[in-house]
């Protein structure tokens, strides 16, 4: 079965969720899929401009100590970004034109890391190339893609799928129709692929 | 060490650990205490008029399955009540009547068990007589309570202390000064209770 991994690299709980996919997978007869999604839009059409966790402050205080707490037990460094939330636009359409080569969840990993375990911006081009760096491959071609217009378009169409899904937060795990929202759903929804319930 | 689980019996996620915390934290040194409030005016605070579940679409659509699936793996009856949410002000005075009783668990149970298990109507005095008689007591004068004024204004000052405290839904779980959000973060804040870690 084919998990669809719903993620903003802007979302707090994406990370967590990120830096344990693959491990909760392993070994287990589910195929997981990657799919950077932009919330903006998503959020916009609820009335909200940001992260609701900065409309609802108490939401957000709980959020951070929430991060804290379930960092520590995972055993990853947390740095909260500022701002929050990062523009994720720039690193979701890189993302989207290396999607096919094998080093991608580790980019993307490498994103989350650098952002939520090292505080870094995600919209500078530095931070971009750094973590491409890291994969050994030469990063100017593939920065330049940015703006391509094919990936562009890409990014809209994912987003709009999402919306179509009903997805409505992040990370959100996709088993067939069945939606499951949170990384608090994680180890369900593996489960629900691998019992091949969808 | 005391852990204080605040609910709303209008909650469906409060049912969840509602049926649950009691053997969750048995035969560990924490003591829970039971502590109902209203979400209304938290809620109204935010700007919503009713639950966010019915405030966004999307959110509430997963809501509900979401329900469905954890009562499956968690052995529990699910029935979706009508209207959603119910109006638990009554449940909430008559449970803080009672607050000193053996059976107050049982009754707060039995609250739970009747709105989400049977999708029976909780702002309905047979509902709460036949849930109390349940617990082997004379219904009429407990009943009577619910229009006390001192029990109306605990409830008052109960969800006060809720807004104090950071709460912005349920179920709530605080340990000293730390604050755990929602059913998924039962088994976490009873392990930090028993570790004396606030």
């Amino acid at each position: 079965m084919t998990l669809d991994f719903w993620f903003d690299f802007a979302s707090t709980y994406s990370y967590l969720s990120a830096m344990r996919i693959d491990d909760v997978a392993s070994g287990k007869d589910v195929e997981i899929r990657w799919r950077p999604f932009l919330l903006g839009p998503i959020f916009k059409a609820q009335g909200w401009d940001t992260s609701p966790f900065n409309v609802y402050e108490a939401k957000g205080h709980h959020m951070w100590r929430d991060m804290e707490r379930l960092c520590g037990d995972q055993g990853l460094p947390f740095e909260r970004p500022d701002p929050f939330p990062q523009t994720s636009l720039s690193a979701a359409r890189l993302a989207l034109a290396v999607r096919d080569e094998p080093w991608y969840p580790d980019f993307c990993r490498g994103v989350f890391r650098a952002e939520f375990g090292a505080g870094e911006t995600i919209s500078d081009r530095d931070t971009l190339e750094a973590v491409l760096s890291d994969q050994g491959v030469d990063a100017a071609p593939l920065l330049a893609r940015i703006d391509d217009r094919v990936i562009k378009e890409r990014l809209r169409a994912e987003t709009d799928e999402a919306i179509r899904r009903g997805i409505f937060g992040a990370p959100t795990f996709v088993v067939g129709d069945e939606l499951f929202w949170g990384n608090d759903r994680l180890d369900q929804a593996i489960g629900w692929a691998e019992a091949g319930k969808a």
